[in-house]
C-alpha cells in the first residue's frame, strides 16, 4: 500500500461533518479518522447514526462544541434528499465547504439552486462529487476506510465554485485514495448512464428472464451467464433512486438498445432472408468494437492479455502452490479466474499475463509438472 | 486430476472418425488419442485437416484401411452443414453410430430427417449431442484434450435411437470428462437460448453502445461493466451460425426482454409519476430473484459465499504469498477476483469462502499482517 495515503492532508484539516451515515458516509468517516481528522456525524435515523458512532466513524454532531464550524460538510444521503441537505448545510455553516457524494449530479445541483433561490452567493461553497465505489452490502456495518482506494472519484464543478472549496473537496478525494477526474454535472450523468446505469439495467432485465426457467436449463449455465448477471444481485432500494434521478440521461441509450433489439428480432424472425446473416454478424462485430474500448486495469488502455489454463485438484492449497511458483518465476498476474466446473472435482485456473511472458510461463509450469493448457 | 479419466472406455473402442477438425473436433481427437482410441480425421478444408493432423489429433481418413468401418462418427462441423454431413455419414458407414456436437439440436435433427427421406431406418444410429465447452480462440491450433473436463455435455435423444448407439455416444462424453445431461432437442434449444444465446446477445448489444462513447466516460468504467461485456468479445463468425440456427427459440425471450425495456422506458420518461418508483424497484427485485437461481460452482445449488478483500502491492508474488498462507490455514477458496483499480499500484484480492470459515480467516490474515477488509 502507498504509505503516502496515510499522511495527513495538506488541505483538509477538519473538523468534517458527515450528513448521512450509510455505507459511503461511514466509510468516509473511517478514512478521515485514520488520517487524524476530527469527524462529526449526523443522520436522520438515530439508529444509523448510532451504528456509525459505534464503528468509530466519528462523533455525533450533538456532542460538537458550541461554536462548531466544520471546514467541510459531506452530504452522503440518498439522491432524493441530497440537494435539500446541501442547501441546509450551506446556510447552517456559513464558512464551510460543502460537497455531496450522490451518484447523479445535475439533479442535485438543480435542487440546491432551487432551494437557495435568491441566496445564490452561497453556491460558491458547494462542489458536488461522486466516488465510484460501492459494495454489495449497504449501511455503516459494511463501511471500510479503504472503500475508495484506487477508484475514480469524479469532481463536478459549476460556474461559481470558490478555488479554496475546490482544493478542500479535491483533498477529500485524494486523501481517501480516490483517483480524481473532473467533469461537468451533465457530462458526468451522461457518462454514468452509459457505463454504470445501463449495464445495471441490462443485467437486471436479463436475470429477470430466469425467474421461471426450469432448473434443468439453468444447470447448463456457464461463466458467460454468471458474468453478465453478477450485478443483478444489487439493492433495489438504492437503484430505484439512482434510476429515478438520472432517468433523463438513461432514456436515449436505452432507446438505442431497444432499436438494436428490434433490428435483431426482425432478422431472427426471417433468418434465411437475404442480408440476415450479415446483420447478425455485424451486431456481434459491433459488440467486439465497443468491448475493446473499455479501459483495462489501472485505467490504462484496454490491453489484450495472453491467457493460459492450469488444471488443479479442487482442494485447499493447490491454487496457492501454483501461484507461489508463478510468483517465483517473476511473472505478474494481470487477471485470474477460477473455472466454475459442474460435477467434477477438478479446478481450472485461468491466468492472464502479458503476451511476451506467456510461452516461457507455459514451458516453466509444464516442466514443473503442472497440467497446462495454453 | 481424476485418474479414471485416463482409463480406456468400457464402451468406446474405436476407430472413431471425426468430420470437421476445428476447435471441438480436434479437441475430441486429442482426448480420444490420449485414451488409446484410433482416430481418423476429415475436413472440407485440406489446411484445417493438416493442422489437426500436425497436432496429432488423428490420422487423415485418406490413410484409413480399405475396409474402414468406424465404430463412431463425430460430426463437428458448423450448424449450417451439420445435418447434411450426419446423413452422409449414416449412409457411408452403415454400422457406425453417428453423433454431432453442434450447439443447436432441433435444426440439425430436422435436416438429418429431411436428407434421409424414406431412409428413416438409418436414424436409429444418430444421436445428437452438445458439449457446453468453448474458448475465445477457434481452430485446431486452439484445441486441447481437456476442453470438455467438468463441462456439461448434453445428449439429445429422439424416438428412434438404438440403445447401443446411446451407450457409445454417452461413453464419448464421459470419457472426455463431460458431465452428461439428457434433454430432448427442442428442450435443449430452448434452454441454451436462455442461458447462452440471450446473454451473448445482451452483452454484445450493450458493448456496441460503447462504440462512440468518449474516452473520459469510459474511464469511469468499473468491474460491473467489464463483467457484463466480457463475452461481447466473442467471434462473429461462430455466433452468426448459432443465432441463425436457433433463431426460433431466441425470439420469445428477446421479445420478453424488449417488453421489459418498453415498460422501463415508460417509467423513465415520467419518473415522478405515481407508481414509477415501484415499477423500477420491481424491475431490480425481479433481477435479484432470477440471479439467485443460477447454480453455483460444481452444478450445486446457488450458494451465498462470504467475501473478504485483501489489499496487496501490485507486484509479482504478492497474491501467491497470500494464497499460500490461506492454503496453509486449510481454507478452500470458493471464488477469487482481482480488483481492477484505476491509477494506483494497489491490488485488491477478493476472496469468497464458506460463511463459516470467514471470521477465523479474517482474524488469521490480519494477525499475519495482511490488510483485510471484511
Amino acid at each position: 500500500m502507498n504509505p503516502q495515503l496515510l499522511k495527513k492532508s495538506a488541505h483538509l484539516h477538519g473538523p468534517v461533518l458527515i450528513v448521512g451515515t450509510g455505507l459511503l458516509g461511514a466509510s468516509i468517516g473511517l478514512g478521515l479518522r485514520q488520517r487524524g481528522v476530527d469527524v462529526y456525524l449526523s443522520d436522520a435515523s438515530p439508529s444509523a447514526e448510532a451504528v456509525a458512532t459505534d464503528i468509530a466513524a466519528g462523533v455525533p454532531v450533538a456532542d460538537a462544541p458550541a461554536e462548531f464550524a466544520p471546514e467541510l460538510v459531506v452530504v452522503a444521503a440518498p439522491p432524493d434528499v441530497c440537494g435539500g441537505l446541501v442547501a441546509a448545510a450551506l446556510r447552517t455553516y456559513p464558512h464551510a465547504a460543502v460537497t455531496d457524494v450522490a451518484s447523479v449530479k445535475a439533479a442535485v445541483l438543480a435542487e440546491v439552486r432551487a432551494t437557495l433561490g435568491d441566496d445564490v452567493g452561497q453556491l460558491r461553497r458547494y462542489l458536488g462529487s461522486h466516488p465510484m465505489a460501492g459494495r454489495e452490502r449497504s449501511g455503516a456495518v459494511a463501511a471500510r476506510a479503504e472503500l475508495f482506494t484506487s477508484a475514480p472519484w469524479v469532481i463536478c464543478p459549476h460556474d461559481h465554485v470558490d478555488p479554496h472549496v475546490y482544493r478542500v473537496v479535491t483533498s477529500l478525494a485524494v486523501d481517501l485514495g480516490g483517483v480524481v477526474t473532473t467533469m461537468e454535472p451533465a457530462q458526468h450523468d451522461e457518462a454514468v448512464a452509459l457505463v454504470s446505469h445501463l449495464p445495471q439495467v441490462v443485467s437486471s432485465l436479463l436475470a429477470s428472464r430466469l425467474q421461471d426457467t426450469p432448473a434443468a436449463a439453468l444447470s447448463l449455465a456457464g461463466q458467460g451467464l454468471r458474468d453478465v448477471t453478477r450485478i443483478a444481485a444489487s439493492d433495489p432500494g438504492l437503484w430505484v433512486q439512482i434510476l429515478g434521478a438520472n432517468a433523463g440521461q438513461l432514456v436515449e441509450p436505452l432507446e438505442g438498445l431497444r432499436a438494436d433489439i428490434d433490428r435483431l428480432l426482425h432478422t431472427l424472425r426471417a433468418p434465411a432472408a437475404p442480408g440476415a446473416r450479415l446483420d447478425m454478424a455485424q451486431l456481434i462485430a459491433e459488440g467486439n468494437v465497443g468491448q475493446a474500448r473499455i479501459p483495462g486495469k489501472h485505467g490504462g488502455p484496454a490491453q489484450q492479455f495472453a491467457w493460459l489454463t492450469v488444471l488443479v485438484d479442487d482442494k485447499p492449497g493447490q491454487i496457492a502452490t501454483l501461484l507461489t511458483e508463478i510468483g517465483g518465476l517473476d511473472v505478474n498476474l494481470e487477471d485470474l479466474r477460477l473455472g466454475h466446473s459442474a460435477g467434477l472435482p477438478v479446478g481450472m485456473v485461468e491466468i492472464a499475463v502479458l503476451p511476451s511472458k506467456k510461452q516461457s510461463l507455459v514451458d516453466d509450469l509444464t516442466g514443473r509438472g503442472w497440467k497446462v493448457v495454453a
